[in-house]
């Protein structure tokens, strides 16, 4: 089959729904952040939008709202294939349908199995010319979360460090803030923002009691559920992750064996407790994150100290690192950012792809995803 | 005083000069590497020039043997400013009297004693409109080896690292080849054939017995001054660097007590023996730059272990990195690619402004700058 051609117009608009498609990300899990715009026969642009918060008005429902009549023979561009299934709403193909669309651009098959090829199928059995897969790469990188869960069943790992130029993340005594600047720090509450969860481990609570909020201005709800690794259940009540977990989700990951202590321990807070294998000393990553996929997150940004950021990198888990690099040197006796991997010869070591570097104040952030092949 | 203004021909005939000032680099010292371009009054270029390999002739004198009686009446775009004593050779500033040339456009007033703006005064004393300081920033880093020469006795230091992301160099057992890919590693070469000399420790040479030469194609003449730092005087006579001395000039500094010992080792061959006094057990870093600085090296480029990188980082002569960065991930278990510098508070730290980011394959090269104020 040659795959269908794409007009420069079809790149544009699609572009136009991927850009869409991002503002939902960390609002949106479990489902995917879709992006949608309906493009009348004439050109123009008669309806757009995403994935709302929580998962629904879907982009497709929100484009056909706003372009009412005006739907009648345009072309639809969505980064994901439309959902063929009755949930909580009618399924978008059926919305396309009824509004008389002439076309449907589509960037990627839906890999859940309830959706898979249905939805493109029951557009095209109602005489829409459905062309699938322009800019397929750039939608599964956007919805790599939601991919990861459906495929894997775990969230998409970023692993978030920052560090001086040779990558120490603190002094011997611990002194780390602040090693960036002021840009960067800032650049770290956008990915919080953009993620459902962040995870940090008992011992970063124990020394910082931190709130891991989303401290931008304007994008303060949009703080991502604060889960905190705690094996042996250290984290006291009056932790602040604690005490503010009625307004911003708070959850505790420990072993089997401290399972029920915890659940007693929070019973009348509103952090939840979750369960999950021990591997010797350390709780089994793989299950961990296998139990955060069963609980609905798509995309999990790790900020921990050195030794989760080495147990991560392991076990494999991690999808991309988002590096912020000061133009400061700390010298060999600084905290390592990333601890012991035990890698004897370079062809050992993990390997990622540089995705992007840029400079954000006088710091650098540099992103590398994770090379498969 | 106001500054002169510049016009945008100015500022672009300037900016060819410092292009072809680079070009002397690494093969001039212990002179500057200087540009000249000579514009004609309809705004032709009729003469270019740089200082020439050994450092003779200076680049005033190529550009106006090239433009012959067409620089009578030109401007002259100098990125020094041009020399007034007699030398090895008759001053350029009385060469650009004779040549006729109307007006000469000068970055940079020359901090050496026998000009420091005699050769622009002579300029002026022959009724040559004289006008300083364009882009006299780009000029002093260009020529910041000269400078550090002149101005504090030492050469530039350039300190050369390649690592992993998380900044490691090899890993515990010593495997580091290759850690970057090949363009990084031509770019290493590059740096060697822009620098006078080439600087490593001699465990260096006790575990990789290496050539350090440019093998650049078609820069392999361009190989800079090859020195160990061997206080205890360990290198052998067998090692590569001994044996070709003859050909590529190879220099071992070491401390004043064993300078008669090495002397007398290496004297049927062509190693230079250079004695620096002790601090305790390391070799005193200040005092081996400034017997460097003696000897008339301008602009000397680091490639050593940790263990030197952070004895240069600690006494403060490091006046610039550069730093490979690969996309992969050794963890903390691998050699720190700059060793202890008992740092205990993030004031403490050596500062750098970050000058550049680029890629170079599936690498980065980082140059980091280090900051006076």
């Amino acid at each position: 089959m040659t795959p269908p051609a794409f007009s420069e117009d079809d790149r544009h608009f699609m572009r136009v729904a991927l850009s869409l498609s991002k503002r939902g990300l960390g609002n949106v899990w479990p489902n995917p952040s879709v992006g949608c715009v309906l493009v009348s026969p004439n050109g123009e642009i008669v309806g757009r939008g995403h994935t709302q918060s929580g998962g629904r008005p879907h982009a497709e429902r929100v484009a056909l709202d706003m372009a009412g009549a005006k739907a009648r023979g345009a072309t639809a561009y969505v980064t994901l294939e439309p959902c063929s299934h009755f949930g909580k709403s009618p399924p978008c193909a059926t919305g396309l349908i009824e509004a008389g669309v002439a076309r449907v651009v589509s960037a990627l098959t839906d890999p859940d199995d309830r959706v898979s090829g249905r939805g493109h199928k029951m557009l095209e059995d109602a005489s829409i010319k459905v062309d699938v897969g322009l800019f397929a790469e750039q939608a599964r990188r956007i919805n790599e979360g939601f991919l990861s869960r459906v495929e894997k069943g775990r969230p998409f790992v970023t692993l978030k460090l920052a560090s001086t130029m040779d990558a120490r993340s603190a002094t011997n005594s611990g002194e780390s803030q602040w090693i960036t600047g002021p840009s960067a720090r800032e650049e770290g509450h956008l990915l919080r923002a953009t993620h459902d969860a962040i995870l940090v481990g008992a011992k970063t609570v124990l020394a910082d009691d931190p709130m891991l909020t989303c401290r931008l201005s304007g994008r303060e709800h949009q703080s991502p559920v604060r889960i905190v690794l705690d094996r042996l259940g250290e984290m006291s009540t009056g932790a602040k992750l604690v005490q503010s977990a009625s307004e911003i989700s708070t959850w505790v990951v420990t072993s089997d064996a401290k399972f029920d202590e915890l659940s007693e321990k929070f019973e009348k807070t509103s952090v939840k407790v979750i369960a999950a294998r021990c591997d010797g000393d350390h709780l089994d990553l793989h299950d961990v994150m296998q139990k955060l996929g069963d609980a609905g997150l798509t995309r999990v940004l790790i900020e921990s100290g050195g030794a989760l950021a080495s147990g991560l990198l392991k076990a494999g888990l991690v999808g991309r690192i988002v590096h912020f690099s000061a133009p400061s040197v700390m010298g060999g006796d600084g905290k390592a950012m990333i601890a012991d991997l035990g890698i004897e010869t370079l062809s050992d070591m993990p390997k990622f792809t540089r995705y992007s570097v840029r400079s954000v104040g006088k710091d650098i952030v540099l992103t590398y995803d994770y090379k498969t092949e």
